[in-house]
């Protein structure tokens, strides 16, 4: 799996460019109406993956997640590492940046490894949102622990410039580096900065008392113009909604056009893996915190600049965002037990370095792997997935009580519109009813191939029964040996055997059925 | 509230001696097969308290709750403090360790409180369970962190040597002192150590393999005459897992004799505040994690060395676990602010010490509180509930799932008995079906004086349609007060008002119904 390149360890460098929220309202993904001209420029030089999954619909989590390589039911954190609650990862969680500044860049064959004198400068410019900061430890960091979310997340100038300083610091070391700049772009807003409007798509944009971010220009949309994702009601309110986020999607594409600009600037153009994606679906309904595709499936684009890199083509591989841990270790050349073991494993995070020089044969085998439980404190509905080309299964573990609502997501002019239109008995044009959203059935089983936008629960079909059957053998698989907690919910208890993966589901009589690994 | 005594604070001093589970099984309490004659001796110098209630059935929650006289939703522990996942208070909480070894004892009046010279030295023995380290910070520590639970905890001749160590240490520095006794007895065993019986009984009983307790000689019972509680199954196996656990209590019972016989060595007799209590109900159907009162009522006894002090006394009056933080401020007069502010307001901890003195007169109106979200990681089941002498009202906020089963009871002989039976439809002589165990209501209601095995469900009644709002009114306020994030859960958004307690419920309209405060 190691690629045989033209750079020595010295000259590699990886540039992480995450959205916060962000979904496919990118003229790279064929949006035609939303303007993202830096990253469509960007995507000309890279690969496009069009079946990219997060592992969790959720901020931290799946932030903890990019960054482990693990699943949130294996690095603990379970919700939002922000407030009070803040849930945190833990303590003997290993991390991308812990391995790369702490162990070095390692070198040689899987055998005899041998750590060089350099270690890897690591940076942080923006949204963190995981802990405990022992475990997501960077040289650099400039987050909204001690700066102001919007000035290190969503000011693109002031971001620019600590990028331009990370850089000359790497520089002037000598060393290879992580940047990972975590955009608060397109996120909500929130009500405690409710005048900058639903997406903060205010913020810095020279408007009177808005301020002024001098690398911005806002780009304004019509609302009767935008391109109406399916899971989003058409009505009004909700297309206001998009045009918002349209417009800070504008500063969220300037920024991706700074940073890059700033990695050429500094002479490391030719030799960075850039990555862009984004943590989790779009903050709509069937969106963010959703185990639907629009929670789920994210705009990931990579650059490498390896002379054998495909560039301006698109992959259909099924891909996790739980594969850029290893993919980053693997571009270093990075050798860890816990990923030298999983390498070679099936339903592992693996690197997708060589999906960047060559498409992989189609395969109706692959799977990709979901886990999610908390949002909020409150917001307990644990879920576990499992996604095939064609299938996918979903275990809601709560399915007793209703889906939760975030409270950004409540406060959302869409998700008020909806509640409105509800209680007034008003037409909805959506595709589901607020009844439906809410109360969910223990499993659900869809066929994407037929029914993308996940609609007829196929969960029990007699003429399935095998494909289910072995999704769900495939899920609990997964599950053993990623050690979750949740593994026997809600129908047995956990028996852990003690030194092992392994665990013994003890049945509950409680009514309830499970499926019991045999 | 300060009581005047013939004490300097320089020579104040409070031992805690907390059951782990621990129940009634105590011949004060009038168990007449139980042979507890050291509590028993410890009671006749003491006051029992007839009505003493935890804040949480679950032994980190009531031992976080207990410490710093706030509920679990208050300071953050929601669950078990151990293994990977373990739950932690927040950061920013205040504890009585803290404040008693870090801030020092206050004296003076309310409004110009001066700092003595002498901090309280604080020490624990025995079973800790709650975290941060920082937030619950002793100056001795002598715990499972980094100590064999059943060597700290349950081999009272080992804990009989720390306790006269520390004791030693405190007389040399001349200090006033807390001590807190986490005795791991009557604990059941769990899987681990299956060899010492259900609960540890045979563990240093002298019988081959089991090792030996110098100061301890095991009490036996035969399983035909234990004396069974309401809330157990009339079966041999049943009965079989109480006599083990009446032998466990034998050597709490002793480890609690050779606690004070310490003290009284160490020349602090005289000077001590002793407090014996448990942390949550026995683990049996019924009571731990459960809110039913097996789960939530706890023995209670203390001796105060003022003069005044009430001997072989019992008091009906209705105090929290709660009470017992300021309690504890209150004997070495410290008045922090939060105390302060609390101490003349209407269901908030108070101190005990006036009623150690004078019983105060009966009244209806009085009532606790408890709060409780997880027990174990998986065991999501958020109950709020408030008691008055004749009134329970239990609001169970994840009520459309089964009521989960900590893998400690699961695995009980007790447990299993009732699983067996209910599968092979065999007689269970229990007052309730596994059903009904599994699947409660969104809201019970108990009229305690009628029904005190709570068995009669008056949640909707409209001959108690006042006394269920008055009490919902007030676990509603109690909730604000403390500010629970569970606030408006399961049928509302909870919004916060920022820099306030108080909170605005958005309802969700998902078919549920939440008390709304007006
Ligand atoms: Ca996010
Ligand atoms: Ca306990
Ligand atoms: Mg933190
Ligand atoms: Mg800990």
């Amino acid at each position: 799996i190691i690629t045989n390149t033209v750079l020595s360890n010295k000259n590699r460098n990886v540039l992480i460019l995450l959205a916060d929220d962000g979904g496919f309202e990118i003229g790279a993904y064929r949006n035609k109406i939303c303007q993202t001209p830096n990253i469509d420029e960007f995507a000309k030089r890279s690969l496009i993956f069009n079946n990219a999954f997060s592992s969790v619909s959720s901020c931290s989590p799946s932030r903890a997640a990019l960054l482990t390589g693990t699943p949130s039911h294996q690095n603990g954190m379970y919700g939002l590492h922000h407030g009070v609650h803040h849930f945190n990862s833990f303590d003997n969680v290993t991390s991308l940046p812990n391995i790369l500044r702490e162990h070095g860049v390692y070198t040689g064959d899987e055998c005899y490894s041998t750590i060089t004198s350099d270690s890897v400068r690591v940076g942080i410019i923006g949204k963190k949102h995981v802990g405990p900061g022992s475990v997501y430890k960077f040289d650099m960091e400039w987050t909204e622990e001690g700066h102001s979310i919007n000035q290190v997340g969503r000011n693109i100038t002031h971001m620019k410039l600590l990028a331009r300083k990370f850089l000359r610091e790497a520089n002037r070391l000598n060393k290879p580096f992580l940047l990972y700049v975590g955009f608060h772009d397109p996120h909500r807003c929130g009500r405690e900065a409710a005048q900058y409007g639903p997406f903060c798509e205010r913020f810095g944009s020279s408007e009177e008392g808005m301020g002024v971010i001098p690398d911005w220009t806002p780009w304004y949309y019509q609302w009767d113009e935008v391109q109406l994702p399916y899971h989003v009601q058409d009505t009004e309110a909700a297309r206001r909604d998009i045009a918002a986020q349209y417009t800070t999607m504008s500063r969220l594409d300037q920024g991706v056009g700074l940073m890059l600009k700033e990695l050429q600037a500094a002479g490391h153009g030719q030799d960075t893996l850039v990555i862009y994606t984004s943590d989790n679906g779009i903050p709509f309904p069937s969106g963010r915190t959703n185990f639907y595709d629009p929670g789920l499936r994210e705009p990931l684009i990579i650059h490498s600049p390896d002379p054998g890199a495909r560039r301006h083509e698109t992959s259909g591989a099924l891909v996790s965002l739980l594969d850029l841990a290893p993919t980053v270790l693997d571009w270093f050349g990075v050798r860890t037990p816990r990923h030298k073991e999983d390498l070679w494993r099936r339903d592992r995070p693996r690197s997708l370095l060589p999906i960047l020089n060559k498409e992989p044969p189609p395969s109706e085998d692959e799977a990709v792997f979901s886990s999610q439980t908390h949002h909020e404190i409150t917001m307990y509905y644990p879920m576990r997935a499992v996604r095939t080309r064609r299938y996918k299964l979903i275990h809601n573990l709560n399915f007793g009580m209703p889906f939760p609502i975030d409270q950004d997501l409540y406060v959302s002019p869409t998700f008020q519109d909806i509640l409105n239109r509800t209680r007034s008995k008003q037409p909805l044009p959506w595709y589901k009813t607020l009844k439906d959203y809410y109360y969910r059935p223990q499993w659900e089983m869809y066929d994407l191939k037929n029914d993308p936008a996940e609609t007829h629960n196929l969960h029990g079909k007699p003429s399935l029964s095998e494909v289910e059957s072995s999704l769900r053998e495939r899920l609990h698989s997964w599950q053993v040996a990623s050690s979750d907690p949740w593994l026997c919910s809600p129908a047995a208890v956990r028996d852990p055997r003690p030194g092992t993966h392994a665990a013994a589901c003890d049945a509950l009589d409680n009514g309830l059925t499970h499926y019991m690994h045999t």
